[in-house]
């Protein structure tokens, strides 16, 4: 951490500063410029509060060197993590599809939808069980039955299963469940967070609707530093103020979360655009920007899916661009 | 709901999705433009995918005729909600200056503080036990013991207190707390909402980083709908591009909420913009903008704070907010 | 339009917003519902104020039914538009990469990048001449004596050229120049867009910061609503909160605004950026998302360069990401 | 300026970092952490490209030390400007109401908008002339013969005018315009902004739709590295995901830009709400959070103003909100 002094700044007072710091074992390296002194702190400065720094008369601003999330980091771990589902691979030069409904409606939707899929090359089934809705009035998942159905599904075609957990309450549901995913309203649901870490399950995150990629390392770096490192990052859109997509997905997070973290990272273009039209071409652009794998929603009837119909795609749909997909790949 | 409707859609077409829309229990209205035919969906419209209906290819695009919330529309309910706790009015004319420090952190710190506050005319004392935190190496709060800590301030001063829960499985540690908080970080976590709905204390619900007032309001409707009137909503600043502020407090939340809704609107100054120097005239501003109340962050030694202390006010600072709040206030 | 009437609304309000409506040339067809009566607007409602309509106290909510661009609208204009210039042409199935430094500096190195990116591939050369600089103290280019070093570039390579326009004053000087660029801060220079709607030049019109799909092609319009066809809409990454990358690159927007207009689109991966090390897998995304175009800038010696070297890909980079663009065409 | 250098970097690297910058006469001071080494770049850093430093394989971090304005910084010229328009003076203690209606239409308008604003406390009268909108079929102002019919107002009334340029060709026409105001979408329109530095005139320079208020603060800079140090700040709302109101105005950025900045700062809350009835609520607050003026749009009769209407106050609701920001500003 570096810390700016303002010109005309006393000795004195440098000092108080100084000493105050190293109560907090923080050593301070003192370099002194035409206009303004910096402040090396040299020690542990994770626990330092920069902003307290910052509002202290005498200080212009204070800058941090290092990125505060360790576990994730490519830094300190370079080599990319491979998640392993089963023997499905993800990162690490592995690719995966993962596609299915957006809500588990019946035994013969979902074995359905995940037979055509698997035909088409996916590789991971998902499908919604507890749904988050923003009203109270909305269909809120088939909840534990839900996730029977995708249990019966898992059994009947050989595919692991992802799907979303909402509350730690729920855990115990999840046993059998191959990847947990975190959706994007609760990327900062810390207790949830810690929970999962706790857990052995590949845990896949969603970044949140209007979070930075440090953020979402950060809760990564939650998960990581309670004891489970089997992360898979997505990328899902962001808020933006345009209104003629549903989110903007941000495809330049894909390379420069790569770049920052060694953990695989996976695109959601249904999600992200919310019409089927947008999702075939952004889904090409996510296997070209390099990412580790695609989730998208495919549902068999999407005109009668209980949820998110506008932006499924039907079988046929998804087996084209399965099939673009992978030539894409083998380009790069 | 309207849809309008493609020119060049055949009657064939169009009868279509007036039989679907009749699946659903849907009257449909019919009025013939010169460019555009548009239908009037007519019936609970409520769980009906406006989404879905947009991607059909006869359809150029779906307006929403009514707002998704209810049990907190002022359409439903003209009367201002106001919130009692334990005597201390908010809403409806009352106003609340609501302030403690970021973290309990010991008993004399929050009663000193608690103290204090009352002095000036604060009539609700806040302080954090549970902290969510950005990073998993950054201090969590007192957790339990910071909730007794609270407690016997409130035991010593007779102040309400307000506190922010994480996780449903906490509730059972909050059955003496007078109001709690829910967290913009957990602004969308619908079970917890949900279960808060189940009890009937009174709720502080703070606007999430990037939710629009619309999300906030439904996620006020989770807790009604559950069968807890008592909301209080909390405008803290939202998330922009500007740096030079922590967020940006977005003030004419204020009295767009209070047309949109009856429910009690704070405002938290200290969270929005991170920096005690702006604490005092975004204070001022709130006031004068027609919040019904005020959420400050006060620390009886900034410098000494475990958390957010670059934000907090000294208790001499506070006391000459709440002076002018007050002859604010008188003008209005 | 569509105007949303509140319940309780009398005959006699009702009729004094229908009378005034008259006399703006505007017929009212009204449909009673339940809750709400809906006044359909049949008419040219483009000069009607929705603000104001909607701002009456008896008016619940106004509603746009059809979009506020026409020329450039595919609707009205089904095939897709292909600009030609001096026999190399963009859209309609016909793609283009410009490519060339960010500035201008000397004749020896425009005509050295110039060969080598049209070795590459390339068929437009780019070149800054007036550059926008955010401080005052950076360098504003090289001016008329660039455009020179840039015809000469032209001359020596056949490639035609394009270059940033900052003022209609400038105008006299840009007659050899084959398309004229509208930077992103100045897309709603509405003087120059029509001022270059009075010209016969293809026109390049980059999106602005934080505009909207919707804006960008209302500012296509003014340019169009002056007499000039000839345009290439340019996305370049808009504003968000996210610090990791200078812009967010919002390659949704190219299937989007290739639905909803006939304009042709090409995407600049490097200002998007503002990282060489961005710049390759975003130029192969925004291909595979279907692009018309790409603007990449290439200097021979990035180190070097006088502005912006650190998103500047070297010539050898540069043709690999053209090679691997070309393929992935071939797949689409 | 600092560097932070990877931890590995050999000597050698380093040598021809620390040779090249000699170069640009940038001396390093070299400072050795346990994880990092930090070069503190010393000497005339603004034209040193800090992203191209950013983008070397050795660097790891790049931190401007100093803010990159001067002339308008508080640091450099402590002493708040005051901005003298005939006598009404804005700055350093002064406040001024700024109102009238958004478009001149006629004589009499004007001239009866102006004299009940005077009546009411305003100091200066607003109108325009020259309009900027969305859309080439929209209003786009009376042009020159509104400025006429604004300076009739003048002679009228005895209130100096404030108008807004939309380029530098119609700056002849300005001569006896008091205040020229440089709206949001020409906040980065750089040629403009030189042209009005070689005036003497006041300029009002409005925040654009998406910037920050260092951007801000750098195109004031733009107009004083010219020459023309009479310049107002103006806040007026920013681009958010928010839709129910049609800008969020930032108040923070009030006291903000003053501790930056010893330039005044006024507020326009009409434009930054678009709704009639959020003005009254934000312009108290912005009088609250100490700004040092208010540019508020009235109309005769809102209902048949030619723009803007729905965001109008009539003259008894300015005199209503002029009288209460009057007493807000006998608290402060």
């Amino acid at each position: 951490m570096i810390a700016v002094i303002k010109k005309g700044t006393t000795q004195e007072q440098m000092d108080v500063l100084v000493q105050w710091l190293a109560t907090q074992n923080i050593e301070v390296h003192i370099s002194q410029g035409h206009n303004y002194t910096v402040l090396g702190l040299i020690g542990d400065t994770t626990h330092v509060d920069m902003d307290l720094i910052e509002s202290l008369d005498i200080v212009e601003s204070v800058k941090k060197v290092s990125e505060p999330f360790k576990q994730c980091s490519k830094k300190f771990h370079p080599d990319d993590t491979v998640v392993d589902v089963n023997g499905m691979k993800i990162g690490g030069g592995h690719f995966q599809l993962i596609a299915g409904p957006c809500s588990v409606e019946s035994k013969d939707q979902i074995i359905s939808v995940a037979e055509s899929v698997k035909a088409s090359g996916a590789g991971i089934l998902r499908g919604g069980a507890f749904k988050p809705r923003t009203s109270p009035y909305d269909f809120q998942g088939l909840k534990s039955v839900g996730l029977d159905l995708l249990l019966e599904a898992k059994r009947a075609t050989g595919m692991p299963i992802v799907t979303e957990i909402m509350n730690t309450e729920h855990l115990p549901l999840f046993e059998q469940v191959d990847i947990i995913q975190v959706g994007a309203r609760n990327m900062q649901n810390f207790e949830l967070l810690k929970a999962l870490g706790h857990t052995n399950k590949p845990i896949l995150l969603k970044r949140g609707l209007a979070n930075t990629m440090k953020e979402l390392l950060m809760s990564a770096e939650y998960i990581m530093a309670s004891g489970n490192p089997n992360i898979i990052l997505c990328e899902r859109g962001i808020r933006t103020y345009e209104t003629y997509t549903r989110n903007t997905l941000d495809l330049s997070a894909v390379p420069m979360l790569k770049e920052l973290s060694h953990l695989p990272v996976v695109v959601d273009p249904s999600h992200a655009t919310g019409s089927s039209k947008l999702v075939k071409p952004m889904a090409l652009a996510a296997a070209a920007a390099g990412a580790d794998g695609l989730m998208i929603e495919v549902h068999n009837d999407p005109l009668h899916a209980w949820c998110d119909g506008a932006q499924s795609l039907t079988p046929e749909q998804f087996a084209d661009v399965a099939e673009k997909v992978r030539k894409i790949r083998e380009i790069l």
